[in-house]
Protein backbone atom coordinates (compact mmCIF):
# COMPACT_ATOMS: atom_id res chain seq x y z
CA UNK A 1 0.00 0.00 0.00
CA UNK A 2 1.90 2.72 -1.54
CA UNK A 3 2.00 6.64 -1.49
CA UNK A 4 2.14 8.07 -4.39
CA UNK A 5 5.25 9.57 -6.56
CA UNK A 6 3.71 10.60 -9.52
CA UNK A 7 -0.06 11.73 -9.04
CA UNK A 8 -2.56 12.68 -11.97
CA UNK A 9 -5.99 13.35 -12.50
CA UNK A 10 -7.55 11.50 -15.46
CA UNK A 11 -10.93 9.99 -17.60
CA UNK A 12 -10.96 6.81 -17.69
CA UNK A 13 -14.03 5.13 -19.04
CA UNK A 14 -15.87 8.25 -18.34
CA UNK A 15 -14.76 8.66 -15.04
CA UNK A 16 -12.53 10.78 -13.03
CA UNK A 17 -9.71 8.91 -11.14
CA UNK A 18 -6.31 9.52 -9.29
CA UNK A 19 -3.63 7.67 -10.33
CA UNK A 20 0.31 7.12 -10.03
CA UNK A 21 1.29 7.28 -13.28
CA UNK A 22 3.04 4.49 -15.36
CA UNK A 23 5.84 5.37 -17.41
CA UNK A 24 7.81 4.05 -19.94
CA UNK A 25 11.88 3.59 -19.37
CA UNK A 26 13.97 6.69 -19.11
CA UNK A 27 10.63 8.55 -19.89
CA UNK A 28 9.85 11.36 -17.60
CA UNK A 29 6.96 13.71 -19.05
CA UNK A 30 3.95 13.16 -17.17
CA UNK A 31 1.84 13.91 -20.19
CA UNK A 32 3.13 10.88 -21.76
CA UNK A 33 1.31 8.35 -19.64
CA UNK A 34 -0.79 6.10 -21.12
CA UNK A 35 -1.83 4.12 -17.81
CA UNK A 36 -1.75 4.99 -14.30
CA UNK A 37 -2.45 2.06 -10.91
CA UNK A 38 -5.64 3.78 -9.27
CA UNK A 39 -5.54 5.62 -6.17
CA UNK A 40 -7.84 5.12 -3.69
CA UNK A 41 -8.26 7.64 -0.44
CA UNK A 42 -7.39 11.06 -0.01
CA UNK A 43 -5.08 12.46 -2.04
CA UNK A 44 -4.07 14.99 0.48
CA UNK A 45 -3.63 12.37 3.47
CA UNK A 46 -4.38 9.03 3.95
CA UNK A 47 -4.08 6.98 0.51
CA UNK A 48 -2.41 4.28 -1.37
CA UNK A 49 -1.95 2.98 -4.56
CA UNK A 50 -3.64 0.43 -6.09
CA UNK A 51 -2.52 -2.88 -8.02
CA UNK A 52 -5.46 -1.76 -10.18
CA UNK A 53 -4.11 -0.16 -13.86
CA UNK A 54 -6.13 1.90 -15.78
CA UNK A 55 -6.42 3.66 -18.98
CA UNK A 56 -5.66 7.18 -19.15
CA UNK A 57 -7.99 8.30 -21.58
CA UNK A 58 -8.13 11.98 -21.02
CA UNK A 59 -5.69 14.23 -18.84
CA UNK A 60 -7.08 16.55 -16.47
CA UNK A 61 -5.70 19.14 -14.86
CA UNK A 62 -3.91 17.51 -11.70
CA UNK A 63 -6.53 19.33 -9.03
CA UNK A 64 -9.76 20.39 -9.87
CA UNK A 65 -10.40 23.71 -9.31
CA UNK A 66 -12.90 23.11 -6.37
CA UNK A 67 -9.59 21.71 -4.20
CA UNK A 68 -7.56 24.46 -4.76
CA UNK A 69 -8.42 27.24 -2.20
CA UNK A 70 -5.58 29.88 -3.64
CA UNK A 71 -3.62 30.54 -6.23
CA UNK A 72 -0.34 32.58 -5.98
CA UNK A 73 2.26 34.19 -8.00
CA UNK A 74 5.63 35.38 -7.46
CA UNK A 75 7.17 38.16 -9.96
CA UNK A 76 10.36 39.20 -10.84
CA UNK A 77 11.89 35.64 -8.98
CA UNK A 78 14.61 34.62 -11.95
CA UNK A 79 17.70 36.95 -12.17
CA UNK A 80 17.74 37.28 -15.74
CA UNK A 81 14.12 37.67 -15.91
CA UNK A 82 13.91 40.78 -13.85
CA UNK A 83 17.06 42.23 -15.97
CA UNK A 84 14.96 41.94 -19.44
CA UNK A 85 11.98 43.34 -17.59
CA UNK A 86 14.07 46.72 -16.54
CA UNK A 87 13.95 45.89 -12.74
CA UNK A 88 16.21 45.37 -10.01
CA UNK A 89 16.19 42.55 -8.60
CA UNK A 90 13.38 41.80 -6.00
CA UNK A 91 14.68 42.54 -1.82
CA UNK A 92 11.41 40.19 -0.56
CA UNK A 93 9.57 37.80 -2.82
CA UNK A 94 6.69 39.58 -5.09
CA UNK A 95 3.43 38.33 -4.47
CA UNK A 96 -0.01 38.63 -6.65
CA UNK A 97 -2.66 36.38 -7.01
CA UNK A 98 -4.53 34.74 -9.94
CA UNK A 99 -7.86 33.20 -8.94
CA UNK A 100 -8.72 29.75 -9.32
CA UNK A 101 -10.76 30.12 -11.98
CA UNK A 102 -7.79 30.38 -14.23
CA UNK A 103 -6.46 26.67 -13.55
CA UNK A 104 -6.75 24.53 -16.96
CA UNK A 105 -4.56 21.34 -17.90
CA UNK A 106 -2.62 20.30 -20.56
CA UNK A 107 -4.66 20.16 -24.08
CA UNK A 108 -6.93 22.39 -22.84
CA UNK A 109 -8.07 25.58 -25.23
CA UNK A 110 -6.58 28.83 -23.88
CA UNK A 111 -9.60 31.20 -24.82
CA UNK A 112 -8.32 34.69 -25.13
CA UNK A 113 -11.28 36.97 -24.10
CA UNK A 114 -12.05 40.32 -26.43
CA UNK A 115 -10.54 41.96 -23.27
CA UNK A 116 -7.43 40.60 -23.80
CA UNK A 117 -7.38 41.59 -27.67
CA UNK A 118 -6.24 45.06 -27.43
CA UNK A 119 -4.98 46.84 -30.57
CA UNK A 120 -2.95 47.59 -32.10
CA UNK A 121 -1.32 44.36 -30.05
CA UNK A 122 -2.89 41.78 -28.28
CA UNK A 123 0.08 41.79 -25.54
CA UNK A 124 -0.35 38.33 -24.46
CA UNK A 125 2.84 36.40 -23.55
CA UNK A 126 3.53 33.32 -21.79
CA UNK A 127 5.40 32.60 -18.66
CA UNK A 128 6.74 28.95 -17.80
CA UNK A 129 6.93 28.27 -14.02
CA UNK A 130 7.65 26.06 -11.76
CA UNK A 131 4.64 25.26 -9.38
CA UNK A 132 4.12 24.79 -5.54
CA UNK A 133 1.21 22.38 -4.51
CA UNK A 134 0.78 22.46 -0.89
CA UNK A 135 -0.09 19.52 0.62
CA UNK A 136 -0.71 20.43 4.33
CA UNK A 137 -1.80 23.31 6.17
CA UNK A 138 -0.09 25.52 7.92
CA UNK A 139 1.18 29.11 9.48
CA UNK A 140 4.61 30.54 10.25
CA UNK A 141 6.24 27.71 8.78
CA UNK A 142 10.04 27.50 9.51
CA UNK A 143 11.77 26.70 5.89
CA UNK A 144 13.52 24.07 7.72
CA UNK A 145 10.04 22.00 7.81
CA UNK A 146 8.61 23.96 4.23
CA UNK A 147 9.05 20.37 2.11
CA UNK A 148 7.36 18.86 4.55
CA UNK A 149 4.14 20.61 3.56
CA UNK A 150 4.87 20.17 -0.09
CA UNK A 151 2.55 17.71 -1.57
CA UNK A 152 4.55 18.06 -4.79
CA UNK A 153 5.77 20.25 -7.94
CA UNK A 154 4.17 20.48 -11.49
CA UNK A 155 4.59 23.17 -14.65
CA UNK A 156 2.13 26.13 -15.09
CA UNK A 157 1.86 28.60 -16.98
CA UNK A 158 1.39 31.97 -16.02
CA UNK A 159 -0.42 33.24 -18.95
CA UNK A 160 -0.04 37.01 -18.64
CA UNK A 161 -1.79 40.02 -21.11
CA UNK A 162 0.69 43.02 -20.71
CA UNK A 163 -1.23 46.11 -21.75
CA UNK A 164 -3.65 45.09 -18.62
CA UNK A 165 -0.95 44.33 -16.75
CA UNK A 166 1.22 47.14 -17.03
CA UNK A 167 -0.86 50.03 -18.21
CA UNK A 168 -3.97 49.79 -17.54
CA UNK A 169 -3.85 48.48 -14.12
CA UNK A 170 -3.24 50.87 -11.90
CA UNK A 171 0.13 49.68 -11.32
CA UNK A 172 -1.59 46.10 -10.23
CA UNK A 173 -0.88 43.19 -12.55
CA UNK A 174 -4.08 40.93 -11.54
CA UNK A 175 -6.59 42.22 -14.27
CA UNK A 176 -3.77 41.43 -16.76
CA UNK A 177 -3.58 37.67 -15.28
CA UNK A 178 -6.90 36.74 -14.16
CA UNK A 179 -9.16 35.23 -17.12
CA UNK A 180 -10.60 31.76 -17.43
CA UNK A 181 -7.76 29.73 -18.03
CA UNK A 182 -4.85 31.50 -17.84
CA UNK A 183 -3.27 28.96 -15.59
CA UNK A 184 -2.87 25.89 -17.30
CA UNK A 185 -1.27 23.32 -14.82
CA UNK A 186 -0.03 20.13 -15.06
CA UNK A 187 0.47 17.42 -16.35
CA UNK A 188 1.39 16.31 -12.77
CA UNK A 189 2.18 16.12 -9.58
CA UNK A 190 5.78 14.93 -8.57
CA UNK A 191 6.67 14.35 -4.91
CA UNK A 192 9.74 15.45 -2.63
CA UNK A 193 10.85 12.13 -2.68
CA UNK A 194 11.50 12.34 -6.53
CA UNK A 195 12.34 16.12 -6.92
CA UNK A 196 13.57 17.49 -3.14
CA UNK A 197 13.33 21.18 -3.36
CA UNK A 198 13.32 21.34 -7.05
CA UNK A 199 16.32 23.88 -6.77
CA UNK A 200 18.13 22.35 -10.34
CA UNK A 201 15.96 21.77 -13.39
CA UNK A 202 15.18 22.84 -16.36
CA UNK A 203 12.71 24.82 -17.19
CA UNK A 204 11.35 25.26 -21.16
CA UNK A 205 8.47 27.06 -22.83
CA UNK A 206 7.74 26.51 -26.45
CA UNK A 207 5.50 28.36 -29.09
CA UNK A 208 4.51 26.17 -32.11
CA UNK A 209 7.75 24.26 -31.42
CA UNK A 210 9.98 27.34 -31.05
CA UNK A 211 12.07 27.19 -27.71
CA UNK A 212 11.21 30.69 -25.71
CA UNK A 213 12.51 30.25 -22.26
CA UNK A 214 15.34 27.44 -21.77
CA UNK A 215 16.59 28.14 -17.99
CA UNK A 216 17.22 26.70 -14.64
CA UNK A 217 15.20 26.85 -11.33
CA UNK A 218 18.61 27.39 -10.18
CA UNK A 219 18.61 30.99 -11.32
CA UNK A 220 15.15 31.64 -8.66
CA UNK A 221 16.00 34.08 -6.97
CA UNK A 222 13.66 32.59 -4.21
CA UNK A 223 13.42 29.10 -3.88
CA UNK A 224 10.91 26.68 -3.05
CA UNK A 225 11.37 26.54 1.31
CA UNK A 226 12.10 30.49 1.76
CA UNK A 227 8.94 31.36 -0.46
CA UNK A 228 6.54 28.95 1.45
CA UNK A 229 8.38 30.57 5.03
CA UNK A 230 8.13 34.01 3.57
CA UNK A 231 4.05 33.77 2.16
CA UNK A 232 3.14 31.72 5.68
CA UNK A 233 4.00 34.32 8.02
CA UNK A 234 0.99 35.47 8.91
CA UNK A 235 -1.10 33.78 6.68
CA UNK A 236 -2.11 29.88 6.85
CA UNK A 237 -1.47 28.20 3.49
CA UNK A 238 -4.11 25.51 2.90
CA UNK A 239 -3.73 21.82 1.67
CA UNK A 240 -4.62 22.36 -2.30
CA UNK A 241 -2.66 26.19 -2.60
CA UNK A 242 -0.74 26.62 -5.78
CA UNK A 243 2.38 28.72 -5.25
CA UNK A 244 3.58 29.86 -8.85
CA UNK A 245 7.61 30.63 -8.91
CA UNK A 246 8.05 33.30 -11.09
CA UNK A 247 9.21 32.78 -14.76
CA UNK A 248 12.98 32.84 -16.63
CA UNK A 249 13.96 35.11 -19.08
CA UNK A 250 12.59 34.62 -22.69
CA UNK A 251 9.38 36.17 -22.33
CA UNK A 252 7.61 38.08 -25.33
CA UNK A 253 7.79 40.89 -23.74
CA UNK A 254 11.40 41.08 -23.20
CA UNK A 255 12.40 40.93 -26.80
CA UNK A 256 14.37 43.52 -28.58
CA UNK A 257 12.62 44.41 -31.56
CA UNK A 258 9.67 42.70 -32.44
CA UNK A 259 7.70 41.35 -29.82
CA UNK A 260 6.38 37.71 -30.58
CA UNK A 261 3.53 37.94 -28.82
CA UNK A 262 1.20 34.64 -28.76
CA UNK A 263 -1.64 34.86 -31.80
CA UNK A 264 -4.84 33.07 -32.48
CA UNK A 265 -4.04 29.16 -32.77
CA UNK A 266 -0.24 28.88 -31.43
CA UNK A 267 0.11 25.90 -29.56
CA UNK A 268 1.89 27.41 -26.38
CA UNK A 269 4.37 24.46 -23.90
CA UNK A 270 5.71 24.86 -21.22
CA UNK A 271 8.07 22.30 -19.89
CA UNK A 272 9.57 21.06 -16.41
CA UNK A 273 12.56 18.88 -16.14
CA UNK A 274 11.12 15.79 -14.31
CA UNK A 275 7.19 16.44 -14.33
CA UNK A 276 7.03 16.90 -18.06
CA UNK A 277 5.22 19.00 -20.71
CA UNK A 278 1.60 21.00 -20.90
CA UNK A 279 0.21 21.86 -24.12
CA UNK A 280 -2.22 24.37 -24.79
CA UNK A 281 -4.00 26.15 -28.00
CA UNK A 282 -4.46 29.76 -28.19
CA UNK A 283 -8.02 30.56 -29.18
CA UNK A 284 -9.74 33.78 -29.78
CA UNK A 285 -12.53 34.65 -28.90
CA UNK A 286 -14.69 36.24 -31.59
CA UNK A 287 -17.69 37.70 -29.05
CA UNK A 288 -18.11 37.64 -25.49
CA UNK A 289 -18.94 34.17 -24.37
CA UNK A 290 -20.96 33.24 -21.35
CA UNK A 291 -20.18 30.54 -18.59
CA UNK A 292 -21.82 27.70 -18.26
CA UNK A 293 -21.85 27.87 -14.39
CA UNK B 1 -42.07 30.61 2.11
CA UNK B 2 -40.32 34.05 1.38
CA UNK B 3 -37.04 35.10 0.83
CA UNK B 4 -34.16 36.48 2.91
CA UNK B 5 -33.62 40.26 2.72
CA UNK B 6 -31.34 40.52 5.92
CA UNK B 7 -29.28 37.50 6.06
CA UNK B 8 -26.94 36.88 8.96
CA UNK B 9 -25.16 33.77 9.62
CA UNK B 10 -24.81 33.03 13.99
CA UNK B 11 -24.74 30.64 16.32
CA UNK B 12 -27.99 29.19 18.31
CA UNK B 13 -27.56 26.73 20.66
CA UNK B 14 -24.16 25.09 19.52
CA UNK B 15 -25.49 25.47 16.12
CA UNK B 16 -24.71 27.34 13.03
CA UNK B 17 -27.95 28.55 10.83
CA UNK B 18 -28.85 30.88 8.34
CA UNK B 19 -31.85 33.34 9.49
CA UNK B 20 -33.31 35.96 8.33
CA UNK B 21 -32.42 39.41 10.78
CA UNK B 22 -35.70 40.10 12.95
CA UNK B 23 -34.57 44.27 14.15
CA UNK B 24 -36.26 46.53 16.54
CA UNK B 25 -38.01 48.98 14.64
CA UNK B 26 -36.32 51.79 13.35
CA UNK B 27 -33.00 50.08 13.73
CA UNK B 28 -30.75 48.82 10.35
CA UNK B 29 -27.84 47.49 11.66
CA UNK B 30 -27.71 44.05 11.23
CA UNK B 31 -25.01 43.42 14.31
CA UNK B 32 -27.96 44.24 16.58
CA UNK B 33 -29.82 40.98 15.76
CA UNK B 34 -30.87 39.29 18.84
CA UNK B 35 -33.28 37.11 16.57
CA UNK B 36 -33.77 35.69 13.47
CA UNK B 37 -36.39 33.68 11.50
CA UNK B 38 -34.73 30.29 10.66
CA UNK B 39 -33.48 29.88 6.53
CA UNK B 40 -33.20 26.26 5.47
CA UNK B 41 -32.61 25.64 2.27
CA UNK B 42 -29.48 27.02 -0.01
CA UNK B 43 -28.85 30.50 0.69
CA UNK B 44 -27.79 31.37 -2.89
CA UNK B 45 -30.46 29.38 -4.54
CA UNK B 46 -33.77 27.72 -3.70
CA UNK B 47 -34.55 28.71 0.27
CA UNK B 48 -37.00 29.79 2.57
CA UNK B 49 -37.47 31.86 5.53
CA UNK B 50 -39.33 29.79 8.31
CA UNK B 51 -41.78 30.96 11.15
CA UNK B 52 -39.10 29.47 13.43
CA UNK B 53 -37.90 32.31 15.82
CA UNK B 54 -33.73 31.56 16.85
CA UNK B 55 -31.87 33.60 19.01
CA UNK B 56 -28.58 34.71 17.71
CA UNK B 57 -25.92 33.86 20.53
CA UNK B 58 -23.00 34.74 18.41
CA UNK B 59 -22.69 36.57 14.82
CA UNK B 60 -20.31 34.71 12.37
CA UNK B 61 -19.11 35.88 9.37
CA UNK B 62 -22.02 35.92 6.58
CA UNK B 63 -20.54 33.64 4.70
CA UNK B 64 -17.69 30.66 5.63
CA UNK B 65 -13.99 30.85 4.37
CA UNK B 66 -15.30 27.74 2.27
CA UNK B 67 -18.17 29.17 0.42
CA UNK B 68 -16.58 31.77 -0.83
CA UNK B 69 -14.34 31.03 -4.06
CA UNK B 70 -12.25 34.57 -4.21
CA UNK B 71 -12.01 37.72 -2.92
CA UNK B 72 -11.50 41.08 -5.29
CA UNK B 73 -10.75 44.24 -4.23
CA UNK B 74 -11.02 47.62 -6.02
CA UNK B 75 -8.46 50.26 -5.34
CA UNK B 76 -8.43 54.26 -5.34
CA UNK B 77 -12.21 53.72 -6.46
CA UNK B 78 -13.30 57.11 -4.17
CA UNK B 79 -12.38 60.61 -5.76
CA UNK B 80 -11.22 62.22 -2.37
CA UNK B 81 -9.00 58.48 -0.99
CA UNK B 82 -7.32 59.38 -4.81
CA UNK B 83 -6.50 62.20 -4.14
CA UNK B 84 -5.60 61.97 -0.01
CA UNK B 85 -3.31 58.85 -1.66
CA UNK B 86 -1.49 61.29 -4.32
CA UNK B 87 -2.27 59.20 -7.55
CA UNK B 88 -4.57 59.78 -10.40
CA UNK B 89 -8.32 59.01 -10.68
CA UNK B 90 -7.92 55.64 -11.92
CA UNK B 91 -9.07 55.25 -15.94
CA UNK B 92 -10.10 51.39 -15.18
CA UNK B 93 -10.89 49.30 -12.09
CA UNK B 94 -7.45 48.66 -10.04
CA UNK B 95 -8.12 45.11 -9.37
CA UNK B 96 -5.95 43.09 -6.56
CA UNK B 97 -7.14 40.22 -4.43
CA UNK B 98 -7.48 38.99 -1.02
CA UNK B 99 -7.05 35.08 0.08
CA UNK B 100 -10.21 33.50 1.65
CA UNK B 101 -8.44 33.24 4.85
CA UNK B 102 -8.02 37.03 5.41
CA UNK B 103 -12.29 36.84 5.76
CA UNK B 104 -13.61 37.01 9.26
CA UNK B 105 -16.64 38.66 11.04
CA UNK B 106 -18.02 41.15 13.46
CA UNK B 107 -16.01 41.06 17.10
CA UNK B 108 -13.60 38.36 15.66
CA UNK B 109 -10.01 39.31 16.90
CA UNK B 110 -8.04 40.69 14.36
CA UNK B 111 -4.48 39.50 14.68
CA UNK B 112 -1.07 41.60 13.60
CA UNK B 113 1.46 38.83 13.27
CA UNK B 114 5.23 39.74 13.49
CA UNK B 115 5.74 40.83 9.96
CA UNK B 116 3.35 43.14 10.21
CA UNK B 117 4.56 45.00 12.91
CA UNK B 118 7.38 46.76 10.89
CA UNK B 119 9.57 49.40 12.76
CA UNK B 120 9.63 52.21 13.60
CA UNK B 121 6.45 52.45 12.95
CA UNK B 122 3.67 49.39 12.58
CA UNK B 123 1.92 50.99 9.43
CA UNK B 124 -1.53 49.09 9.94
CA UNK B 125 -4.39 51.03 8.27
CA UNK B 126 -7.96 50.26 7.89
CA UNK B 127 -9.97 51.08 4.97
CA UNK B 128 -14.02 50.98 5.09
CA UNK B 129 -15.75 49.93 1.85
CA UNK B 130 -18.90 48.55 0.16
CA UNK B 131 -18.80 44.68 -0.31
CA UNK B 132 -20.73 42.79 -2.81
CA UNK B 133 -21.86 39.15 -2.39
CA UNK B 134 -22.34 37.74 -5.72
CA UNK B 135 -24.98 35.19 -5.91
CA UNK B 136 -25.02 33.92 -9.15
CA UNK B 137 -22.22 32.85 -11.08
CA UNK B 138 -21.46 34.48 -14.54
CA UNK B 139 -19.08 35.71 -17.27
CA UNK B 140 -19.27 38.70 -19.59
CA UNK B 141 -22.45 40.17 -17.08
CA UNK B 142 -23.70 43.15 -19.22
CA UNK B 143 -24.16 45.88 -16.66
CA UNK B 144 -27.60 46.17 -17.78
CA UNK B 145 -28.04 42.28 -15.63
CA UNK B 146 -25.32 42.67 -12.91
CA UNK B 147 -27.85 43.33 -10.07
CA UNK B 148 -29.58 39.91 -10.91
CA UNK B 149 -26.32 38.39 -10.21
CA UNK B 150 -25.96 40.39 -6.66
CA UNK B 151 -26.98 38.05 -3.40
CA UNK B 152 -26.45 41.11 -1.70
CA UNK B 153 -24.35 44.08 0.24
CA UNK B 154 -22.45 43.75 3.68
CA UNK B 155 -19.60 46.07 4.87
CA UNK B 156 -16.00 45.13 5.18
CA UNK B 157 -12.53 46.39 6.31
CA UNK B 158 -9.66 45.89 4.36
CA UNK B 159 -7.40 45.93 6.27
CA UNK B 160 -3.57 47.19 5.13
CA UNK B 161 -0.06 47.26 6.07
CA UNK B 162 1.49 50.17 4.04
CA UNK B 163 5.17 49.46 4.52
CA UNK B 164 4.55 45.91 3.28
CA UNK B 165 1.74 46.99 0.31
CA UNK B 166 4.05 50.25 -1.08
CA UNK B 167 7.79 49.65 0.37
CA UNK B 168 8.53 46.19 0.16
CA UNK B 169 5.72 44.96 -1.77
CA UNK B 170 7.64 45.30 -5.37
CA UNK B 171 4.57 47.17 -6.90
CA UNK B 172 2.15 44.64 -5.54
CA UNK B 173 -0.03 45.29 -2.98
CA UNK B 174 -0.78 41.80 -1.74
CA UNK B 175 1.79 41.51 0.87
CA UNK B 176 0.70 44.10 2.71
CA UNK B 177 -3.15 42.74 2.63
CA UNK B 178 -3.16 39.16 3.06
CA UNK B 179 -2.76 38.23 6.77
CA UNK B 180 -5.73 35.73 8.42
CA UNK B 181 -8.39 37.74 9.08
CA UNK B 182 -7.21 41.37 8.01
CA UNK B 183 -11.06 41.48 6.06
CA UNK B 184 -13.49 40.99 8.47
CA UNK B 185 -17.13 41.53 6.81
CA UNK B 186 -20.84 41.65 7.62
CA UNK B 187 -22.83 41.85 9.98
CA UNK B 188 -24.92 40.32 7.37
CA UNK B 189 -25.86 40.30 3.47
CA UNK B 190 -28.49 42.74 2.56
CA UNK B 191 -30.04 42.16 -0.58
CA UNK B 192 -30.81 45.00 -3.67
CA UNK B 193 -34.30 44.27 -3.01
CA UNK B 194 -33.57 46.68 -0.15
CA UNK B 195 -30.83 48.24 -1.37
CA UNK B 196 -30.66 48.80 -5.19
CA UNK B 197 -27.25 49.66 -6.54
CA UNK B 198 -26.24 50.42 -3.18
CA UNK B 199 -25.30 53.69 -4.80
CA UNK B 200 -25.77 56.54 -2.50
CA UNK B 201 -24.87 54.99 1.62
CA UNK B 202 -23.27 56.22 3.82
CA UNK B 203 -19.97 54.42 4.85
CA UNK B 204 -18.16 55.13 7.74
CA UNK B 205 -14.77 53.82 9.70
CA UNK B 206 -13.98 54.87 13.46
CA UNK B 207 -11.50 53.95 15.85
CA UNK B 208 -11.93 53.39 19.51
CA UNK B 209 -14.62 55.45 18.49
CA UNK B 210 -13.30 58.70 16.81
CA UNK B 211 -14.67 58.67 13.07
CA UNK B 212 -11.76 58.80 10.38
CA UNK B 213 -14.00 58.10 7.78
CA UNK B 214 -17.13 59.24 6.69
CA UNK B 215 -18.44 59.40 3.58
CA UNK B 216 -21.56 58.14 1.06
CA UNK B 217 -21.21 55.19 -1.68
CA UNK B 218 -21.77 58.24 -4.23
CA UNK B 219 -18.34 59.53 -4.26
CA UNK B 220 -17.30 55.65 -5.98
CA UNK B 221 -15.58 55.85 -9.41
CA UNK B 222 -16.99 52.75 -10.91
CA UNK B 223 -19.87 51.57 -8.75
CA UNK B 224 -21.36 48.30 -8.66
CA UNK B 225 -23.21 47.52 -12.25
CA UNK B 226 -19.67 49.01 -13.72
CA UNK B 227 -17.73 46.99 -11.78
CA UNK B 228 -19.40 43.75 -12.03
CA UNK B 229 -19.53 44.26 -15.68
CA UNK B 230 -15.90 45.15 -16.06
CA UNK B 231 -14.22 42.36 -14.00
CA UNK B 232 -16.55 39.43 -15.16
CA UNK B 233 -15.09 40.42 -18.86
CA UNK B 234 -13.41 37.07 -19.81
CA UNK B 235 -13.32 36.07 -15.96
CA UNK B 236 -16.19 33.74 -14.33
CA UNK B 237 -17.67 35.55 -11.31
CA UNK B 238 -18.77 32.88 -8.91
CA UNK B 239 -21.61 32.46 -6.21
CA UNK B 240 -20.17 33.32 -3.01
CA UNK B 241 -17.32 35.65 -4.47
CA UNK B 242 -17.01 38.73 -2.52
CA UNK B 243 -15.99 42.06 -4.05
CA UNK B 244 -14.73 45.06 -1.40
CA UNK B 245 -15.02 47.92 -3.63
CA UNK B 246 -12.40 50.55 -2.45
CA UNK B 247 -12.22 53.01 0.38
CA UNK B 248 -13.23 56.99 1.15
CA UNK B 249 -10.65 59.52 1.99
CA UNK B 250 -9.86 59.18 5.90
CA UNK B 251 -7.12 56.64 5.65
CA UNK B 252 -4.30 56.82 8.20
CA UNK B 253 -1.72 56.88 5.29
CA UNK B 254 -3.31 60.32 4.36
CA UNK B 255 -3.05 62.05 7.05
CA UNK B 256 -0.99 64.92 7.39
CA UNK B 257 1.66 65.26 10.17
CA UNK B 258 0.84 62.32 12.87
CA UNK B 259 -0.74 59.06 11.23
CA UNK B 260 -2.95 57.51 13.21
CA UNK B 261 -2.07 53.88 12.71
CA UNK B 262 -3.85 51.24 13.77
CA UNK B 263 -2.42 50.01 17.67
CA UNK B 264 -2.22 46.89 19.65
CA UNK B 265 -5.66 46.82 21.48
CA UNK B 266 -7.64 49.55 19.55
CA UNK B 267 -11.01 48.90 18.38
CA UNK B 268 -11.69 49.49 14.87
CA UNK B 269 -15.38 49.39 13.35
CA UNK B 270 -16.49 49.85 9.73
CA UNK B 271 -20.40 50.54 8.79
CA UNK B 272 -22.60 50.68 6.01
CA UNK B 273 -25.73 52.58 5.98
CA UNK B 274 -28.52 49.65 5.78
CA UNK B 275 -26.25 47.13 6.77
CA UNK B 276 -24.54 48.03 9.86
CA UNK B 277 -21.45 47.36 11.99
CA UNK B 278 -18.03 45.24 12.14
CA UNK B 279 -16.22 46.16 15.25
CA UNK B 280 -12.81 44.46 15.72
CA UNK B 281 -10.21 44.42 18.28
CA UNK B 282 -6.45 44.91 17.11
CA UNK B 283 -4.14 42.16 18.57
CA UNK B 284 -0.57 42.51 18.22
CA UNK B 285 0.74 38.82 18.26
CA UNK B 286 3.58 38.20 20.14
CA UNK B 287 4.94 35.49 18.70
CA UNK B 288 4.56 33.33 15.51
CA UNK B 289 1.41 32.24 16.07
CA UNK B 290 0.64 28.37 14.09
CA UNK B 291 -2.87 27.15 13.07
CA UNK B 292 -4.70 25.14 13.98
CA UNK B 293 -5.80 24.00 10.43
Amino acid sequence: MSKFTRLIRFLSSGTVHYGDAILPAGVTDLSQARQARKIVGDVFGEHSVTADVLNVEKLLPPLPQSAVPTVRCLGLNYAAHAKESNMPLPQYPILFYKPTTSLSGHLFPLPIPPIAQTTPEATIDYETELVIIIGRSGRNIPASQALSHVLGYTVGNDVSQRTWQIERGGSQWSMGKCYDGWAPFGPGIVTTEVLGDAGDLRIVSRVNGEVRQDSRTSDMVFGVKETIAFLSQGTTLRKGDVIFLGTPQGVAMGMKGVKKWLRDGDEVEVELEGVGKVSNKVVFEKEAVHSKL
